[in-house]
């Protein structure tokens, strides 16, 4: 485990190379993605690549993992925020491995990073296990997305699929496809869930679009007053939330 | 109705007095706000002051109001976005009429502008019509928190008060206060709510100070697994959309 590399230049190939996954065509191309600050690093694990780091604090230090000792000019130059941690990782992007638990959160078109990482985190929170965004979703492995997931996001299986095939897929594996709709929607209070479900958000401004909502089983509305609509993080909380309340009381 | 009156300088003493109001200090002093974008002056109707646009669009014209037109170079000072729309409004901040409804939510220190601004949202959408803040939370005139509020700012009384008075007073006319701990608290699934309620949520990070959670009635959880805890904006759309399931279900 080199833990004694250093690396002092900000024009130092290596740091050339990493500083590039801030973009996503290069995380795409790499399939790495940055993490920054200690409860991060420490959550990633097994998902770690590079550590960079002017402190590494008590942060544990583990096996093939390639640790280098850098100065804040070289923090500063990977992070994306203003006052960075003494620390950066680098981490895997897993391949997709195509299987679904019984609870899955489908995301069409979804463009803003801080409500794609708090839904994140509200899944693991829920239990939904499977997450998957459609190519017109802000990229997961953007630096707002992971820093709003709070490690959510090393906690479920990402999938980056195309929605119509993944829900025809669910729906011949029986599960319940619930879309999120205000017209023709049923009220959240009358939905009694299936256990195996696929529940659908759609993008802030526009919903769900239309291809998806034809395929659907049950659309549902949250009940609302005085104002178009929620959050969609919010909603998707709502639901999520409700889900697992109809299961305790199955139990 | 002064429409016809232009600014072209950004040095013009207005616009220089205008574009302070991006600072807390200056909003306080003044009792004013920005806003960006049509679809918000629009909302702010009798709340405007001024009006500054490049292009006024379909925007309807209030008597009472003064409009400027001025050029993007003016547009953009006084605006925090990176493409603004051609149209910013100043409006009052209105004085604390310290009358409450029925329904209260309470924020103590919150920091995010984002989650503040999502939690204004959806106390609209649930009717919860009086928010109060503590001084150390994150202003609620700030652009950010203005933005993702999307216009609810102004469909809800805005108290800015020591929460621990406003407590102590809603108690004394019959509220129960209703606070959000994973320590010694009551599981949602359990909470039958009063009609009158005030409930509190907490800091980001820390939760409700231990001098508030002394002087509740009761404190909510709600039942998650793997992760810590739920985002501060999601965890009060839970909780305010559960309080409307019971309204309903007693109907």
């Amino acid at each position: 485990m080199p833990i004694n590399n250093i690396i002092t230049s900000c024009n130092n190939e290596l740091i050339k190379e990493i500083s590039k996954l801030n973009e996503k065509k290069y995380r795409d191309l790499k399939k790495m993605f940055i993490i920054e600050g200690y409860h991060l690093v420490e959550m990633a694990k097994d998902r770690l690549v590079y550590v960079f780091y002017t402190d590494l604090k008590d942060i544990p230090v583990l096996d093939n993992v390639n640790y280098y000792k850098v100065n804040d000019a070289i923090i500063k130059k990977l992070s994306n925020t203003m006052n960075p941690q003494g620390i950066v990782g680098v981490c895997k992007i897993m391949d997709d491995n195509n299987i679904y638990q019984d609870k899955v959160l489908c995301l069409d078109n979804l463009q803003d990073p801080g409500n794609i990482g708090t839904l994140l985190r509200t899944c693991v929170a829920f239990g939904f296990n499977d997450i998957v965004l459609n190519n017109e979703c802000c990229d997961i492995y953007n630096d707002k997305v992971i820093r709003s997931s709070q490690g959510a996001i090393f906690n479920i299986n990402i999938h980056k699929q195309d929605l119509i095939n993944v829900i025809n897929t669910l729906r011949n594996n029986n599960y319940c496809i619930y879309g999120t709709s205000l017209v023709n929607g049923i009220s959240l209070d009358k939905i009694s869930f299936n256990d195996k479900v696929c529940i659908i958000l759609g993008n802030e401004g526009n919903g769900i679009s239309k291809d998806i909502l034809n395929i659907t089983d049950k659309n549902i509305y949250i009940e609302i007053n005085n104002i178009e609509s929620l959050n969609v993080g919010v909603a998707g909380g709502i639901i999520l939330n409700e889900y697992n309340r109809q299961l305790r009381l199955k139990k």
